[in-house]
C-alpha cells in the first residue's frame, strides 16, 4: 500500500513548511519529507534579520516581494504563536547600518535618500544620534543609516513553530528520509522514491535548499556557508540590529544575547565552524562594539545559504517536467522570504492567479539562468 | 574601596531576583550574590505547575499565600516579556489530577466539592470528560479532578526572565561569588564576607534555597533532590497538566513537548539523575499517557528543592540577627510562590505593613519550629 | 579539473575507513566520500561488542570469519593507537551468557559443550561461579555461559581512530559529500557524480550501511535502529559482559561506565531514541544488575545497523556493473567484522587471491539472494 | 552515627585524590568530599601540560620538585590504565619554546646553555630546525628551545582516572558535599561539618585550589582563570607543543586535536569564556600555526588555577591548627605536581621523614607568607 498525497515538499526548512501549511490551510493532503529533522539545515542557523531593506540593496523584484514577506510577519508571529505555544521574538525596532568612514556615509546617505522616497521613516543618524540610539557602539562609527522597518526573529525557534505548526494542523510530516528521485511517467511527477519507499503525489516541491542539485542537477544552487556566534551580556548592549554590508552583523536577541553572523563560503558543503571564521566574526563585531569582548561566549553554528546563479530565488515549476515544483535559492533572505513564499508557491500549486512580477523573475527558466547548470 | 548597597540578597534563584526587583523598583540600592550563575539551581530544574490547588491540599496559610502569588502571575510575564525579551510560556489551562481508582476517585470528588465552595470552576470529570478532554490518557483512568485556574511556565525561562530583569532594572548581579560568613556588628548584620571581598549593606536576605544552612544552620531547610525528563512528541498528546499526588506529573510545555516530574530523594545534595530514577518517570508516565512511549526521549535533569522541617516556607527576620532575613523552603512551589514572596519580602524589609497571616505563619521562629535545626 | 583515484569509497564509517586504510597501505590512491562526518553513523553508535562467539550462534562462513577478525584486533588497536594516539578501550575479559531460567540454562549448556569442541577456555558457570565473576548480578541468573575470547571496546573512539588513521596515511577524506550517483561507462564504473562534483575511480566500493539502497537499489539492505544508553557507577559493578540474546548487553567500560544497548526497530531510519526505548532497556538491565538504578544516567544514542534479506553482509563486486564493490549488510557485528572486512575488501579489489569460502558467501548474487530487492 | 575516618580530604580535583590514593595504599582509612563531582575544576581545565622547565624557568625548589613529579608520570599513568581502564594520552615528545624575534631567541639561548648543565638533551633549534620539526609552524619564528623531557597529557581524563582510582581502591568519596566549617576541639582538628552532616577524621587535608581562602581565609590563595579552546584538524598539524612565556601554548592531543590556553584573570572566580578571551587565544595561535585558521572551533571552558602570594605552593601543616594540613597553591603545575604532591603529603600526614628542601620551601608560615592574607 503506498501511501498517496496531493502535494509532496521535499525539505523540512522554513520553505517546506511554510508552504505545507499555506495547502493544508487550503484542503490539500500534504506530506513533507526531510531527510533529517525539520528545520535542521539552514532555517534554525540564521541570525533571523528581516533585512528587506538592509539586506537588499536594489530595486527589483526580490525587494518588491521582501518588502511583501517582511509585512505579513506580525500577523504570523502571532498565528504561530496561537498554534504551537512557540515565541519566535519578532523584534521589530529596526536595522541600522553604519558608517565607518565617511565614504562609506556618503554612500549610506545616498541610500538613506533612495529610500525616503517611498519609506519617510528612513533617516540618517549622524555619530551623535547613532550613539544616542547606541551609546556603546565603537567611537569610530561616524554615522548610520536608521531602517525602523527592518526586523528581526529568533530563527531556530521560528524554525521550530513552522514545523510544529505544521504537524499541529495536520501536514504529514517525514523525517529522517531520504528522497532519492522522482517517479516519473513521462515528463510528469507522480511522486518520489524515498528511503521509506514510495510515495505517490499529484505535486511535488523541492525546497531543499543548498541540496536542491541532489534531485534537481540542473537547477543552480549552491552553498554559501555562514559561519555564527552568539554570546551573552550582563546587561542590554545593543537595541538596534547592527548590519555591515561585507557580512557582520550583531543581532540583538532576548535575554542580553547577540547573535553575531556570518561568514561566506561559497561551494562549501561541510557544517564545521572554523577558527578562522570566529576569529574574524570577533574582529568586525569588536570594531562595532568594543564591549563585545567581555561578553560570555555561547555557542557556534553554521548553515548552508542556498545561493542561485544570478542572485534570485527560483519559484515555479520546472519546465521539463509537469508537477515539479521549486522554491529554493533565497540565499540569505530565507527567513525573511518564508512567509511570502508560502502564500505565493500555495497559490501557484493550488493554480490560483498570482502576481506576474513575481512568476515571471523568479520562474526558472527565466533568461538569466542557464540551465545547463554550473560547476 | 568596599561596596556599599542597601540589600544584599544571597542566593540568584527566582527567590533572590523577584525580590531584587521589587525592591530595585522601590528604590533601593541592592546588589544579588549567587556562588553558581543566576538560577542554575532549583530555579530552573522545576516543572514550572502553578498548583495553587493541585500541590497545596490543606486550606491554610501556605494555600492562601499560593493564592495570591498565582494571580500575579499573567501581569508578571507580560512585565517580563517586555523588559527581556522573554516569553515564558505561561499555560493557564489548567490542571487535571486524575484518578486511577474508584478510591481515589471518591477522596477526588471530595475535594472537588472543597473547592467548589470558592472556587466555581473546579469540577470532577467522569471517564468520558477526562478522555473528551485528554484523549490519550490512559483508559485506567476513571476520571479526575478539573482545576481550571492553576496553570504552568517553563521554569527555566522564568528563573532566566527574573535575572535578566533584574540587571536590567540595575540591580548589581554578582555570579560565581559564594558568601563566607555574615558581617556582624555584635547581633546586627552589617554584610557579608564573600570570595569577592566584603560588601556592605544594610539588609542581608538569605535565599539560598537547599544551600540555606550554610549560612544559617539553625534554619531548617533540607534539599529534596527532584529528577526531571522531557521529551518531545510528534503532535500534541496533552492539553492539561495532569498530576499525581504520589510524584508523577506530566507538563505539556510549548512545542509538543511534555516534562515528566518528578521523584523526591530527602538529603540529597547530589545532581545526579539515576537510571532508577528515569524508570521511576517513565513507568508512572506510561501509565497516566501511554503513548509516551513513543515520544522522543529529549532531557534529563535535577533540581534541590528547599523543604522545611514543618512544609511552610521560612519568610522573616531571623530571630537573632538583626538585618538578617530569609525567604527559603518553599520546596515544590518556589515558582508559584516567587512572585508574592517578591512583594512580601519588599515590603517587610521596607517596614511596610504586612499582612499579618503572612507573617505570623512563616516567620522564622513560629511554633512549630524547632531553630535548633534538624540533621 | 576532476579529481582522479584508483579507488573512492562510499561511506565513512568503520567499513569504508578499515578498507582505505589496507588499500593505501599497499600503494592505491584512494579517497572516502562521507555525506556527514566520517564514523557519524552506525559505527560511532555500537556497543563495540567483538562477539565472534556470542553473537552468531550457528556454525558457518560468517562464524568463521568473525573469528578471524576478533583475533586481528590486538595487533589492530595497537596499529591505531601508535598513529593516532587514541586509545580504544580494548577489553579481552570476555562475555558472559546468562540463564535467567533452568529452560535457558539447557540451551546455553549445550552451546557450551558444543563450543568447546574448538574453544576448550568455553565453559559453563553454575550460580556460584557465576556470581563470584559478577557479584552484583541478579540474584535470577541461574548460570551463565562464560566466553573468555569475545570482547569489546569503546567503539566510538575506534571509529574515530579509524578516520584519524586513515587522514594520516594519506587517504582522501571528504567529509559532508553526498554521492548522487555512479558515473557509468556502459556498465564500468568510472567515478562517482557528488554534491563536490565528480570524482573519476577506476573503484568504487560502496560502504554506506544502511544508506546502501540509495545508490544501489537492488542491494537488500535495511535499516534495524538500535537504541543505547550510559550510565556512569561510582564504583566498577561489572567485570565482563553480560549478553543476553533478545535484546539487552551491558558492557561495561572505562571508569566505571556501563553501555546498554540495545532495542532493535527494523525498517525505521530515524535516529530518535523513544522514552519506550529507554525504558526497555533499563527495565532489561535492572533484570540482570539491579543495582543499575543507583547509577548516574549519562546519555543516549541510537544507530542504524544494516541488516540483509539472509543475515549475512555482503562483500564482493556487483554482478552488474564493473568495478563497483560493495561491502555492506553487517548488522550487529560491523565493530567486529571491520579488521577482516579491511583486508579481505583490498584483497579483492586489488585482485589478489582471497578465501572462497567469504568469496561466496558474502559475494551479492548468492543464492539465497533476490536481487529484486526488498520493500 | 557520624562517619570517621583517618583522614579528611577537602577537594576532589588531582590534588586531593593523588594524595588520597597514596594514603588508602598505605592502609588509611580516607574520605574525599567534593562539593561538586570529582575533577570537575581546574583539574579537568588544564591544558595537561607537564612543563617542569618550560614553565618553571628559575632554579630553586619548585623546579625540583617538579622535575621529581614529571619522573612519576610514566609509571603513574601505567598503572591508572590497570585500574581504571582510562589512558590519559600521556605524550613525551617534549616542548618548544619558539623565539619570534632575535631578541627573544638570545634570551632563549641562554637558557639552553643553563638547562644543558644538567639536561644534554635540551637543545636550541635555529629557524630551519624548528621548521623540520614543526613544517606548519609561522614563518616569523626564528627558532627555538626544545625541551625533549617536558611533555603533556589529556588533564580530563588523568582527573577523572585519579577519581575512579581512588573509588576503586575504595577511598570514601563525597560528591556534592559542602564543607562548612572546621570541627575543633581547642586548636586541634576533629573533623569537618558539611552540608551532608558532621565527618570525623583524625586529620584534614585542604586541597580545595582556588576556593582554599573560603574555610582558611588566613592561606593566601587566589584564583587565576585561564580559558581555554580546542580545535580539530583534518591532519597532524603539530608533534610538540609550543609555549610561548605570556600566555599561549599550542598543545597536540589525540585525534589531530589541539588544546590552545590560556588566558590569564587575576582574582576572577567566575567560569565564564569571554569573546575576548577567545579572540585573543585565537589571535596568539594563528601568530604561531597560521593554518590553525582552517581547523574545526570544536570547545571551550576555563578553569580557576589556584596561585599564592609568592608564587609557591603551599604544602604543609597549618601552623594554628593540629591536623589540618594544606595542599594548595600549584597555579599552573597542578597537574604536573600532583604524583609528587600525592606521595609527599601521604608521607607527611603519615609521619614519615620527608625531604627537608620540599618542608622548608612550601610550608604555610615560611617567611616570604604573610598569613594575614591578601585582598
Amino acid at each position: 500500500m503506498q501511501e498517496s498525497y496531493d502535494v509532496a515538499i521535499v525539505g523540512g526548512g522554513v520553505m517546506g513548511c511554510a508552504i505545507a501549511y499555506q495547502l493544508t490551510k487550503a484542503g490539500k493532503k500534504v506530506v513533507v519529507v526531510e531527510r533529517n529533522t525539520m528545520g535542521s539545515e539552514a532555517s534554525r542557523a540564521a541570525a533571523g534579520i528581516l533585512g528587506a531593506q538592509a539586506e537588499i540593496d536594489e530595486e527589483g523584484p526580490l525587494r518588491a516581494f521582501a518588502l511583501e514577506s517582511r509585512a505579513l510577519f506580525p500577523a504570523f508571529v502571532e498565528e504561530l504563536k496561537t498554534y504551537t505555544g512557540i515565541d519566535v521574538q519578532l523584534n521589530q525596532k529596526g536595522v541600522i547600518k553604519p558608517a565607518r568612514s565617511q565614504e562609506e556615509a556618503v554612500k549610506l546617505k545616498h541610500k538613506v535618500m533612495e529610500y525616503r522616497d517611498w519609506d519617510a521613516e528612513v533617516r540618517w543618524l549622524d555619530r551623535d544620534q547613532l550613539h544616542d540610539l547606541e551609546p556603546l557602539a565603537s567611537e569610530n562609527l561616524v554615522g548610520g543609516m536608521y531602517l525602523p522597518n527592518d526586523g528581526q526573529l529568533h530563527a531556530a525557534y521560528f524554525a521550530e513553530a513552522l514545523a510544529v505548526v505544521c504537524r499541529n494542523v495536520g501536514v504529514h510530516m517525514k523525517s529522517y528520509c531520504q528522497v532519492y528521485r522522482f517517479l516519473l511517467d513521462r515528463n510528469a511527477v507522480k511522486g518520489v522514491i524515498t528511503s521509506a519507499g514510495t510515495i505517490l503525489a499529484e505535486q511535488v516541491i523541492v525546497t531543499s535548499g543548498a541540496f536542491t542539485k541532489h534531485l534537481l542537477p540542473d537547477v543552480q544552487v549552491y552553498p554559501v556557508k555562514g559561519e555564527c556566534i552568539s554570546v551573552c551580556a550582563d546587561r542590554p548592549l545593543l537595541t538596534h540590529t547592527l548590519f555591515v554590508d561585507e557580512g557582520c552583523y550583531l543581532v540583538p536577541k532576548a535575554g542580553n544575547r547577540i547573535v553575531i553572523g556570518a561568514t561566506k563560503v561559497a561551494h562549501d558543503f561541510s557544517k564545521q565552524v572554523t577558527a578562522g571564521g570566529i576569529l574574524f566574526l570577533l574582529e568586525k563585531a569588536k570594531s562595532l562594539l568594543p564591549t563585545i569582548e567581555q561578553t560570555t561566549f555561547e555557542d557556534s553554528w553554521s548553515g548552508l545559504r542556498p545561493q542561485s546563479g544570478d542572485g534570485l530565488p527560483y519559484m515555479g515549476e520546472h519546465p521539463d517536467y509537469r508537477g515539479i515544483y521549486v522554491a529554493s535559492g533565497h540565499y540569505r533572505n530565507g527567513i525573511l522570504l518564508s512567509p511570502a513564499t508560502g502564500k505565493y508557491m500555495a497559490d501557484l500549486v493550488l493554480g490560483k492567479k498570482v502576481p506576474a512580477y513575481i512568476h515571471d523573475s523568479f520562474r526558472l527558466d527565466r533568461k538569466s539562468v542557464d540551465m545547463e547548470g554550473i560547476k
